[in-house]
């Protein structure tokens, strides 16, 4: 049985100012089709185009705050969805101040949506529940930044167990008994016979989930909102050789990310939101992997499959 | 006698929604070492990093409008600024509502900017001179859009009279003689004899000047706030089949950007805010070369020297 979709496209990686070739962050993620946009630093619609997501797809973007380089690019996004022919609602989750540059930028434009926009606004004192569907949840996370910051955790729902199809074929047994089945309960065919559950399913591949916490300073409370995770982006601006400028302005170091993952004991580690000072991003990389090996750097263009 | 500089950067030329290899408007106008960004849509700062330009010679930002192709780059570049250390004054030329617009952005991001930013509103009733120095004048020119529009034509201030150096060295002329010479006066020498003018000058290059028309539907009288501009820039958002659309969202066809290239006695005309319909930008400007044959596209990365 084919596993759902779970990919994560990175459209940039820069922290505060851009580079060359670097961008300022945002991220796009499938969930069995469940298009989410994870914050939208200037030009993310020219990234999409230029790795060929399609904005249409996405019906909420999670902002983590309100700092430059997490959403200046949303109002371009919002208007390019308008001017394209959008129709269906769009959710934005983010602080509550951000409606209100939305508004009176649209304002000042005499610029009506085509579409209805909604806001839900983020919290940062404790984990919470902001998003739900039959096949995924998201939550917001308090991280510690200079201006309140949420970071975000999206997890499957348990998804049903697997049906042996071949011996599935030689039985006689309602749609609806089929679907008892896949939660797990016995099942009667339809000649009244009970049907063991564990003869004829095997276990669902488990829930996966993906945290993503930038900007933080490092904080080891963290690791308890995303225990476990499959895959975690932690924001790594600085190396340690300049960590007490990383706390000072309220941000991590390489190894203090890969500390995070080890805490929480999580799968694999993303790296990203590079300072612009530094041009190559190897030692990034060998930093983190001598706490925690299973790093890879969150640069433009890389994507991650679970 | 080297020329003052005058060169321009095309740094966007999009309308409303970028593509895949147009972003949208913006401008870098260099007239003797004076850097004037004109527009700033979103991406500004990220091609002004591709083509090299340097941001803190920037002292002047013209804001055409506030639809979003034309100032939704402004907040990163002014937070990209301040990052990079910029102490310098910084001005903005556009509407009032753009003050409010990045108050409350800045107030809600918590930023302040380590510079001092002035903000000069424009008006779009009459031409108007906006900013001055010794060399240049810029002003604000009445366009039709669908809210409130300003063109910008910038102009250089007359050159002082050439003097021929060969002839000058065999005289004996104080300095402030020759500064008479270069104003096109007569001038006295250490020997009490009258210098005429005529006889040691030469006349300067003639003032060079450029016009910014962006977003404006066809309008006639546009031609005489621009008369005998030596390089005009005016938007093409469509092609002449597609004139009803043009009237009716306020824009204009190339074949009418060359009949006001034509009606201002330009001497060159530059093509730009491309509507994202069109791949192929050969027939804007076959369509406008059989009106008016100098005609050239604005696209990214084309430099302009007068």
């Amino acid at each position: 049985m084919s596993v759902q979709t779970f990919e994560l496209l990175i459209l940039g990686s820069s922290a505060a100012t851009p580079t060359a070739n670097r961008n300022p962050t945002a991220q796009l993620l499938n969930i069995a089709e469940r298009f989410f946009l994870i914050d939208c630093g200037e030009g993310t619609q020219m990234q999409m185009r230029k790795y060929k997501a399609r904005f249409q797809n996405v019906n909420h973007i999670f902002i983590s705050h309100l700092h430059g380089d997490h959403f200046y690019g949303l109002p371009g996004f919002l208007a390019s969805m308008h001017l394209l022919g959008r129709k269906n609602e769009l959710t934005i989750y983010g602080p509550k101040e951000l409606e209100e540059i939305i508004h009176i930028i649209h304002k000042h434009s005499d610029t009506y949506l085509n579409y209805p926009l909604k806001f839900i606004y983020t919290q940062n004192s404790t984990k919470q529940l902001v998003y739900e569907d039959d096949k995924v949840e998201v939550y917001s996370l308090p991280l510690k930044h200079r201006i309140a910051t949420t970071g975000y955790l999206f997890k499957e729902k348990p998804l049903p167990r697997n049906i042996d199809k071949y011996k599935l074929e030689k039985l006689n047994v309602s749609f609806a008994e089929i679907h008892k089945l896949k939660q797990g309960m016995d099942a009667i065919d339809n000649n009244g016979n009970t049907i063991k559950n564990r003869d004829l399913t095997m276990d669902p591949p488990n829930p996966r989930s993906y945290a993503f916490c930038s900007d933080t300073k490092f904080f080891e409370e963290l690791a308890n909102d995303i225990k476990d995770v499959d895959l975690l982006y932690h924001e790594s601006t600085f190396l340690e050789e300049m960590k007490d400028r990383a706390k000072q302005t309220f941000h991590s170091t390489a190894k203090q990310a890969a500390q995070i993952a080890m805490l929480s004991n999580a799968k694999k580690l993303l790296l990203g939101h590079f300072s612009a000072r530094y041009g190559n991003l190897d030692e990034f990389l060998e930093e983190s992997k001598n706490i925690f090996l299973n790093t890879e750097l969150a640069i433009e263009g890389s994507q991650f499959s679970l």
